[in-house]
């Protein structure tokens, strides 16, 4: 397939909760026409998609996308022209949650968010998803909080519980992250600990990567290479980070990083199919829907970048240990301005060359921020 | 002056904000008895100090903590048998300083900003607090988003306007932190920074060290110890953290770097006087007297140990280029158990020996759980 | 096993090269009465061995402890009371190892680099050591100068045939470390890397945790409990670190981590054989021996500590979630100062009370310092 | 001035020692046709210069580069069309500076040091070099070892006296550097440190940045454009970095990084004289002197899209608050491929249009691999 034909085929999947307002825990700023119920967000994220023509999916997050009844929101999409992607649960804001979800001491509690990740199972049967995400919030604050091992036996036994549920076509990705909310022990902080479980598990188990969740210096390339060797790279949570998890828009922090990822993805496979490419990122001072079409513009334009690499003159040099001279292959691509080719791409594809501008002139925005007035607005938790 | 007339005269500020219910951004986990106002918040911070015995002021924040009457909110203080120590000021959540406050592009934020932080010196006068702390969260979370070099201007008219208000006596303290919650560019981002604007303003100006605003690796010590040097060091704000500016309690993190702290701030002279020793936590998932308390034990634990260091012995070692032979003079403080020689302190002071079971037992506890109901608990913003 | 018993028990092993001369980039100093040959380094461990009861194996590290005899080496060490611990690979310091050694994208490097390994086995055959020591400092500085996945390919295909040559009672330790001396990719960089090989190749295959690799922030406690809890922690090589792979004293930069650690180690089972207590350390500036000793001393502390916790008391309170109980049981033990039950442990075995005061009256520094004159002094490579 | 003038008026300057074998702790790895000699590495820098145009002068290293004659050198340098640039001191390799250099507790290693460091000024007079650059490896690896504060007093001590044994038009540059050789504390470990000992100094005395020197995270262009605006920026150490000093080729790590700096050099009048841009790397696998020309192109370009920056664009989306509009103008910059401007450039200049490939069918490398054969090959320390 040629490079046209491969970011045409690439899908980037765009999170309801962007939509909404979000912040810090010093503040979250309000913004404009912000959504006020998922039906609101679907209508937002199919705006991204109709300006970019690559966001056709978008993720809910359970319970704060919780409707009665889910064919109807199933077709709400359609009708924008999107689908629903992967389902998100939500173990972390209740009051019972405080000390873990499915690792709480308590078995209770652990009853509870097992019962949670089950009904999202049942939500996907509903949507026609096929992807169940988990991220745990789960871990301790001081040392000797709780036993860090026994977490993990309790952690296995919830997650086998959920695996067992799942259906033909079902699949679910573990995501790991270093810390926050948690600030001593995070129960799945690093790849290792979720790759281990999913192995155990068994193939409908995969790896996400959240591009936010690492410590310091992490080689986030190696990781993306190690898991699509093994076949556990379920997808990426894509955001970019200074510092923490910043969740600031993806490639806006590194975007000779995100080449490098885009690159490994390329040269293992993942392009193919099977990797799920989702925006996970929050705008906490920025307009939101502008926010999105940037992001996955990004991620286009480093896709683009990875495509051009010369993969023949790049082994080569690799193979005579020339160093500079494979060095120089990567950079030759990355170097390469691919707006213009990407403009193409979009003129092929019946849509405008800027999609920032494209939507700045649609007066969307001037429409929501009129019509939605009253209600809460979204927001995480909201 | 002897060890135990030391530690007796160290005074430790409890903050009022950490009375209130805390979190991060996923979640604020709400608990009982947590105070509705001002003055319930003062009760709390006066057990604290009933039964340490070194934490008799506590700190405000504006305008979480504002009354109608100082005077009668001072008075209220000194009936508990406490006082009010630093006034904070609060210029990040308003809605209007999204995008900065006193380093904002728009000249009306930057002014509107500028006089809250005088509106905190009036309460000063009011309340006959001599420090006022300054913490900006002005940045940018975008390359591009604003000039850098600007800000730097505008924060410069900013504190010498407030400088230019401070009376006989009274002094302001600037913080800096790494990150959080900007993401990009902090613009006090570290000592360095606030150290220059500090030394142009002149001796009421002082830099405040935050034990959690660091790069990870950051030699705090040798901060502390320079700033002592300089004369330029106001205080702590005290906490702990693993990983960013996790808002732990005070040496539970890592209580050998707290006590090398308390080293230089006893070898430079920062225990007779000008230094003040703040508490700034949150007790996100502890009960918030409690987790004081255990505060103001550590900070106290750690003086101890600082003032048994054989100074003599640690001079001569060095001298002599004796490196494992200096740093064991060091690690034989450490390593002394100084609970029962805090106890004595207790004992000569007329307090329970161990103040946690001490206020466990007082019922101080149940009872606000049993009066604090209905009203809106505090909390950060609150 | 009371706690007297099991402190008796612990093995530290110390590592044949902290006694010759280390350094950084920068400069490698000098010192007096440095080895010139394996056998004098085996002199030097048998001193750590006699003043603290719990050193009884030395590691090698090949080529540069080389013999003629390896029969005669360990006959050596036994007549000095001691024994030959784990032995360490080197694939990193000959010119052929410039762009790897068993990942080297030239086949002819890869077949001498694995054949160095398999030496290696036969030495621990001739000197009857159990333990193969891996650690490889294969990776890249520059993105594209080799194909990362390929190189896991290289890598799996080596382990396999080293593993394949291991006898009966002999395993591997796969060492992990995040970079340096490679700058960009490092092809073992993290414990999920290690871990996924040495699952895939068998039980004679497990993780070593070398306390000084990891990125900045990582819990390596957590780590610690997790292998332990798959049956795959090895061993460790203790050092310890403020920033990178710094190589001080274990227990010098964090002595309340390593507590931690020895936490999971007691509560995980680690104390009952199989987990191999190395250190590997380079005493840049202070005396080696002397060095050695007070590492040794500092892991016994630590131990000592961990299994005073009152293991009851800390479930209760965990259970209940009482986060502050908990916590404070794990201080209690981490507060006591354990020097006194050590010097009655070192009594009872016929010790002095102060190994270091000890070795100091020994004259031993004085006479080596005196005799090693001339020669080349045993060094990292030499 | 136009952008074609200002890239062509932008020097960059070339360190002697990047000519000569490098490499970590555990290994150096010879090359074929390293220099024997200074001269030898003049020649080298000058073929830098030959095909980039903006490479004119060579830094020197003392004792490394150190001469009978440095007239004569110099003399030399002229007729290879270059010149000397800044001298660099080195109190960190001899057996007297292990504890330290002009921080040592021994008055008579302080006097050692310090003579140094005006010998290299009495080298700047020889030379006519008008730059000394000062970095000590002074530090502490263990807690206690020695005094932090009354290590600043003598650092002080010393800087006072170079500085007054400067000439007219002489200027000392200090650098810092967050750890290593020391790994406990640095003792100027940040640039808070360089600034606070250049204020008190004078204006001779100016920070200089090596990009490699910093915590993670640490946001380099608010140093450089702070600095700037203190008129305390003396120039940069160009190097780059994933972990910590990896002296990596500069932009090879992270090219946005080195954007962001160069648009901060631009905007504060960086560009205009009085900061120096010199490199400071070492090639440790790759070949030394394509790896100076790869450098010396990444600055270049680097700063053409700095230049490129629509500045009024920028400013009118700032002052609007328009976060996505400012950051898409700086990214339009940042995404232009810039090389075929760079090609135009060099044609103007009568040179290559790719210097890489010209050095390369120059024959250079194969004559000096013929040449340079016997002698001992230039390297740290050599």
């Amino acid at each position: 397939m040629d490079i046209m034909s491969r970011l045409r085929a690439q899908h980037i999947e765009t999170p309801s909760w962007a939509y909404g307002n979000s912040g810090t825990r010093f503040k979250v700023f309000a913004q404009q026409g912000v959504p006020r119920d998922p039906y609101e967000k679907l209508a937002d994220a199919a705006q991204v998609h109709a300006f970019t023509g690559v966001a056709p999916t978008v993720a809910l997050h359970i319970p704060w996308d919780r409707v009665d009844d889910y064919a109807e929101l199933s077709a709400h999409a359609r009708e924008l022209g999107i689908g629903i992607g992967a389902i998100n649960s939500n173990v972390f804001q209740d009051d019972d949650y405080m000390l873990g979800s499915v690792t709480h001491p308590d078995p209770r509690v652990r009853r509870k968010a097992t019962d949670h990740l089950l009904e999202c199972v049942d939500i996907m049967d509903a949507t026609g998803s096929d992807t169940l995400k988990l991220w745990f919030s789960d871990g301790l604050n001081y040392p000797g909080q709780d036993d860090i091992r026994a977490r993990q036996d309790r952690l296995a036994e919830a997650l086998a519980e959920v695996y067992g549920r799942l259906g033909e076509g079902q699949r679910f990705l573990l995501e790991y992250k270093l810390f926050e909310p948690a600030f001593y022990v995070t129960d799945v902080p690093d790849w290792g600990t979720a790759y281990a479980h999913c192995v155990k598990l068994g193939p409908k188990a995969q790896v996400v990567v959240d591009t936010g969740h690492h410590a310091p210096g992490t080689n986030i390339e190696f990781i993306v290479a190690f898991l699509l060797r093994e076949g556990k790279l379920g997808g990426f949570d894509f955001n970019s980070r200074f510092y923490a998890d910043d969740d600031l828009m993806v490639g806006a922090a590194d975007p000779f990083q995100l080449f490098r990822i885009m690159c490994e993805v390329v040269g293992g496979g993942g392009l193919d199919g099977g990797v799920a490419f989702m925006l996970d990122q929050c705008h906490n001072i920025e307009p939101k829907i502008p926010g999105q079409i940037r992001s996955v513009m990004n991620v286009q334009e480093a896709t683009a970048k990875a495509l051009l690499v010369d993969r023949e003159a790049l082994a080569a040099a690799q193979r005579s240990g020339d160093v500079l001279g494979a060095n120089a292959v990567l950079m030759d691509a990355y170097n390469t301005d691919v707006r213009p080719l990407l403009a193409e791409l979009r003129a092929g594809m019946g849509l405008e060359a800027d999609p920032m501008a494209a939507y700045a002139r649609s007066g969307y925005f001037e429409k929501v921020a009129a019509e939605r007035v009253g209600g809460t607005q979204a927001g995480w938790g909201a």
